[in-house]
């Protein structure tokens, strides 16, 4: 594939940003990647890894020159990440982020563009658990969905050229609205982690169960919860901070819902919850139909078993 | 291995029934295994797959002659099986059953036990999301933990027999109270099967966010939940009427700290989330260490689409 862009500069080198970088070298779609982290460790890393052509230690010199920036830190860190780079960049350089927030990252980075610079805000809707620069891997965003929430006057061309590199190594684009973008996130991502993070906390807390017995016996459902309350806690912890009144919007229906199933459990309301667990299978028909998840069973960790 | 029984009876013939054909099967844990199925369809793929030697129209043929008798029937079933196997169960012979929950089925079995019969209760910590004939294979269990809950005057021979089978085909032996297997399993899969079941429900009643959508960003989080939430719906309506007093305790508990959370998003307390979901990390790493559960980033789904 050709080049896209002479020079990408990414802001954090953790999984987002270290995939970003194996994918856009695998294809070719960039001339140079440089890129930056906040720690020395994770600055070492890259280069030892041969993520990018060359690391510098602080944003603003890694902007200069480039023609796009790619922000890849926590959504709480964008806006001093903005603030820092605004003066730093050229004419015509397209700036975008891959935070799980857009509201907020767009208020935090937008008023620190300054004109000619095209700040169209992205959201890859791909991740492991996992994190930090040896994280990453190019296949980490092939068929999943890069959402862009662009902003009004944002530059056709500059997007279409973004939407280009991401579908160059394998990503479907898509534009959505910034504020529905942050309601969609919290019922398909957001208010799922922090729902399994509190259920293991529960596990973690009761003292009539042992933390012994809680790992023997994970297999039986609860070991998925784990791998979702094992995501990085600043990322996270910045996610809710950052899309709360989505995120207490769907608590507030999920908190409903469960009450509603706790108080048939408590009836003896067989009917309603074999119509409720029959109703939520045509979701995961549907999301397997479309490429979204195998379709082995287990994840198909179980089947990796077999000899 | 040597043949541990001479005939083994599996009452009902779905997801765990035909994987325990699998497993003794391939480690020659006995001579023969016959079974039986509610419906003509389930006897005869169970004939056509070869999981049994023998498959009978009722359960109470099924069981004459058989030194072993294993219920793998919905928890709630139990008790009609009992009753009808009772009266035609030789003297010696051992049953046991895989339901998910114990007390309901001390409660609903023990009683149409014949005497010279031992009835011993288990449970193997182990399953997919997947149901019926076809769903089994022999490496199911393997390394996974298999539940006894004996009742007082348990025949410690007869245990440690059907101890040996579960251990012969890759399992670990266990023993637990009745009533702590209910709490403890309510901890670790009853309570988040309903928990998925919930927020999946949630997002297909939601109408400011499509189906389509939830399918399509479903890989930010959700997708796990739909693969809980696929489950069996009469398996799970029978686990939660059976081990309702377990299960709303936990709900408790579980309502308790997500409000907690909910309060701290409300208020703006990064620290405590920071905190909250650091702590959750050690143990998704103590299930990886037994063994529990693989280490590869997203269960090695994202691996596996490498090339
Ligand atoms: N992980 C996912 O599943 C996922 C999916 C989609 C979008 N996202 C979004 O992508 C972004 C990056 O996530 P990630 O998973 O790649 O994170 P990560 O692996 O934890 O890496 C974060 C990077 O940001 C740097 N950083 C952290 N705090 C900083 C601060 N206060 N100032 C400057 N730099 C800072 C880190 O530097 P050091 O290494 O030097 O500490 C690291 O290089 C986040 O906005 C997240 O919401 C994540
Ligand atoms: N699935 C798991 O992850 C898992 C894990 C551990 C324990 N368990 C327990 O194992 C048992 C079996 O589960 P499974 O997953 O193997 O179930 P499954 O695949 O759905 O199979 C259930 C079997 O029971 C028969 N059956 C259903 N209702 C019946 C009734 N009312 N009377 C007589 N037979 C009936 C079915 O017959 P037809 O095929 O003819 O309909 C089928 O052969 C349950 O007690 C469950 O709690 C399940």
């Amino acid at each position: 594939m050709s080049e896209l862009y002479e020079r990408v500069a990414l802001i954090g080198m953790g999984l987002i940003a270290s995939s970003m970088a194996l994918a856009i070298r695998e294809k070719g779609l960039a001339h140079e990647i440089v890129g930056t982290a906040r720690s020395a460790e994770t600055r070492a890393t890259a280069l030892e890894l041969g993520l990018v052509d060359e690391m510098f230690e602080t944003a603003a010199e890694a902007v200069a020159e480039a023609d796009l920036v790619v922000l890849c830190v926590p959504v709480g860190a964008m806006e001093a990440v903005a603030k820092e780079i605004g003066p730093h960049l050229e004419f015509g350089t397209t700036v975008t982020d891959v935070g799980s927030v857009k509201r907020a990252v767009v208020d935090a980075v937008a008023p620190h563009m300054p004109k000619g610079v095209q700040f169209i805000p992205g959201h890859p809707v791909a991740g492991t658990e996992q994190s930090g620069p040896r994280a990453g891997f190019a296949s980490l965003f092939d068929n999943r969905w890069w959402l862009f929430t662009p902003l009004e006057g944002t530059d056709p061309v500059a997007l279409e050229r973004l939407k280009n590199l991401v579908t160059g190594f394998g990503a479907n684009a898509d534009e959505m609205a910034v504020d529905h973008h942050d309601l969609v996130l919290s019922v398909v991502s957001h208010t799922p982690h922090l729902i399994a993070y509190t259920m293991v906390g529960v596990a973690d807390h009761i003292r009539r169960v042992t933390h012994e017995e809680v790992i023997k016996y994970s297999a039986s459902g609860f070991r998925d919860f784990t791998r979702i309350a094992a995501s990085d806690p600043v990322m996270w912890r910045d996610v809710f901070l950052t899309n709360k009144d989505a995120t207490l919007d769907i608590l507030g229906r999920f908190t409903e819902e469960l009450l509603t199933l706790q108080r048939a459990i408590r009836m003896g309301d067989g009917d309603m919850l074999h119509d409720y667990f029959t109703r939520t299978r045509a979701i995961r028909r549907g999301i397997v139909e479309a490429g979204q998840d195998t379709d082995a069973p287990d994840f198909g960790r179980a089947a990796k078993k077999e000899p």
